[in-house]
């Protein structure tokens, strides 16, 4: 209808305009032009307030700028391109770990002039190593890069399918092994990112991984499908104790859309049902701050009062994975319903994350709604979840709108 | 005066009425009849939300039960004995890690049967270990246990004087050696657990560790005197970044009474001075929130925003170290402005922490001071700051009432 499409348009500015100001901060405040790479700790005004370069943070600014350039007309600029090859270089020199078991490993935090600081236990830096070169491989037919991020995520498979004792973390007797959903979803992720407009080989070298993570996604539905849960045991049991019970709705609702483009790239309806009603629409109903509005940062699924001392507060990236789910959703069902609810997040996120005097949003605010962290990057916020959502709710817009046209 | 004797007395009678609601708290609901030790997760009601066992809290549950049965009259009660034992003897048997390079690295989380699940790359779980395990050797004249803890206390020193890569964690090259205020607060507590109230020898053998740990304390005294910062490097220095600027008021606080009992043992009138103007009244000063009232748990000297998602929460724990530290430094100066403190963050700690209907005290609240997580036991809080306070408050309390009246 044609209320609708007004509004549609309306978002579809509203996005476009932040996304080129989401972009035009990261350009102008971020890059470090006598060391490489990228500046990640960044307060409200765009002043650096602390040198560290965080491996997550650098890998998925390369990713975003590569993206952006390579979809976007308007971001097909030399400067994005060079910034992302400079903060490609940083990492091929700087983030792996020579002092590890693996070649592959990667530091989690460098200093300025790249010496590793800290190093995780777990994937997650090697992942967005990995999303970085093969994003910057398709954008300068670079193969050798492409082959890097292929044995990298040979290692990452080895890693989480057989062994993991290289990550470094020993295996304890009470340390029961655990599919957490962090895990599959990052590596379905990255299984997307190998394959995608890839030659039928590349598909089938993934194929079965890609169905893997997918199984193992679903293992966190549980409670007769009543609830995500996001740590299950390995054969997809409740685990015990607080870990068991906790409840993660932003990180759900972007394994909902990870899945709804596996169903869509696949043609499994019975997927797509299933991500939608159970990562989706769930975590939307059980996540929602009934009284202040926002997605909860932790939930326990019976009720108790989590751990995380952050449990209640509405951090800024699940309101970014609710938008791109929701919008995904719409537009592969048309069911009104799914818009109603993304218009719902998209009042709550635009209203309280963007700093409109200083450009970005700010990631972390209370219960009740007001800024408790102002920083525009920090550890765990860089160039990503923003600018993801927008570029895709952009896209996922235009085309709904064109549809609409027709 | 007669008036702060009469209030006086009436702090003594809430804080004594408080402490017999707490023990009493721990005794219902945190023992684990079936596997020993104790339970450390427990709910707003006393019900237990999960029954993995930190060793931390174990090794301070055991040392608080011991230290109110030797100090005070009413607590002299055979179950407080008993149940000190059977948390020993779980520790004794389930705390160290047979899978370690040393005999005497411990665990940081347990299963409730005692298998190892976590292990942290630092000293804390140890330096709980022994304060249980001398604690007890004094109430029950063991030798062999004052031995084990004395020999955990050779491994400790040798980690944190000669060699940490024992505690497993690898030396970066970008990981500048810092002295973070915990680890000589930790060693100095343990110093003064292992000397109190011992022979000549005993006090000799230690003597240049607690100065060593009073220097390294007051290291952190930093920007001419006006600030407190819980990282420095080796040498003294203020570090770059966030991690350098670091503000931790009632870490500060905590150190501050440490030092005073210090300066009391050995006469240093310059030391008491520091504790009272730089550690005690300085954080206080910075720390306190002139809107709300209470402690912030973490402060950037520089009035940036702390990296950590809960900086501006009112944690429990720092003001129990506050209500000690001011005490204790009115008690030894009679200054009216530290009893006038003292009584501020006696209004606000008792009229925000404790839980009247379902008894001990609440941990965590929002800036506002509303109560955040309203569990009464969790990963880091236990039968420990909150006992501690209260015992060391009533007994300072009885000796200034008593001067009174004499």
């Amino acid at each position: 209808d044609v209320m609708s499409a007004t509004k549609l348009q309306e978002c579809r500015q509203h996005i476009s305009a932040q996304l080129d100001g989401v972009v035009d901060f990261w350009l102008r405040h971020s890059h470090d032009a006598e060391y490489g790479g990228f500046f990640t700790c960044i307060g409200r005004d765009g002043k650096v307030y602390d040198d560290l370069k965080y491996v997550w943070l650098q890998g998925r600014q390369v990713w975003m700028y590569c993206r952006l350039y390579r979809t976007l007309e308007r971001f097909h600029r030399p400067e994005i391109l060079e910034a992302a090859k400079a903060g490609a270089a940083f990492l091929r020199k700087f983030a792996r770990m020579s002092s590890s078991s693996s070649p592959w490993k990667c530091a989690f935090c460098l200093t300025r002039d790249g010496k590793a600081v800290k190093v995780q236990r777990s994937i997650f830096s090697e992942c967005f190593y990995i999303m970085a070169m093969d994003e910057l491989s398709r954008v300068i037919a670079d193969q050798d890069m492409q082959l890097e991020a292929e044995q990298m995520m040979e290692q990452l498979i080895y890693w989480v399918q057989v062994d993991p004792s290289g990550l470094g973390r020993p295996r304890l007797p009470g340390d029961v092994a655990t599919n957490s959903m962090a895990v599959p979803m990052m590596l379905l992720c990255l299984v997307r990112q190998l394959t995608e407009g890839r030659d039928h080989e590349a598909a089938q070298k993934y194929r079965e991984l890609g169905s893997w993570c997918v199984a193992q996604i679903l293992q966190h539905v549980q409670r007769a499908g009543t609830a995500i849960l996001e740590n299950v045991s390995e054969s997809g049991a409740e685990l015990p104790g607080s870990a068991g019970r906790l409840q993660n709705p932003g990180h759900a609702l972007e394994a909902g859309w990870f899945l709804l483009q596996f169903s869509a790239e696949t043609g499994d309806k019975e997927i797509q049902k299933t991500a939608i009603e159970k990562f989706i629409e769930l975590p939307l109903e059980y996540g929602w701050d009934r009284e202040h509005g926002g997605l909860f940062y932790f939930l326990d699924v019976d009720g108790h009062c989590p751990t995380q001392l952050e449990w209640n507060m509405k951090p800024w990236w699940p309101h970014c994975e609710a938008l791109i789910a929701l919008l995904m959703a719409y537009s592969q069902t048309k069911r009104p319903e799914l818009l109603q609810r993304f218009l719902q997040v998209y009042d709550y996120s635009f209203s309280h994350f963007p700093d409109e005097k200083n450009g970005e949003w700010v990631g972390y605010l209370s219960r009740e709604g007001s800024t408790v962290l102002d920083f525009k990057g920090g550890p765990f916020k860089g160039f990503f979840h923003v600018p993801r959502c927008l570029l895709m709710c952009e896209r996922l817009l235009d085309d709904l709108l064109q549809m609409h046209d027709e």
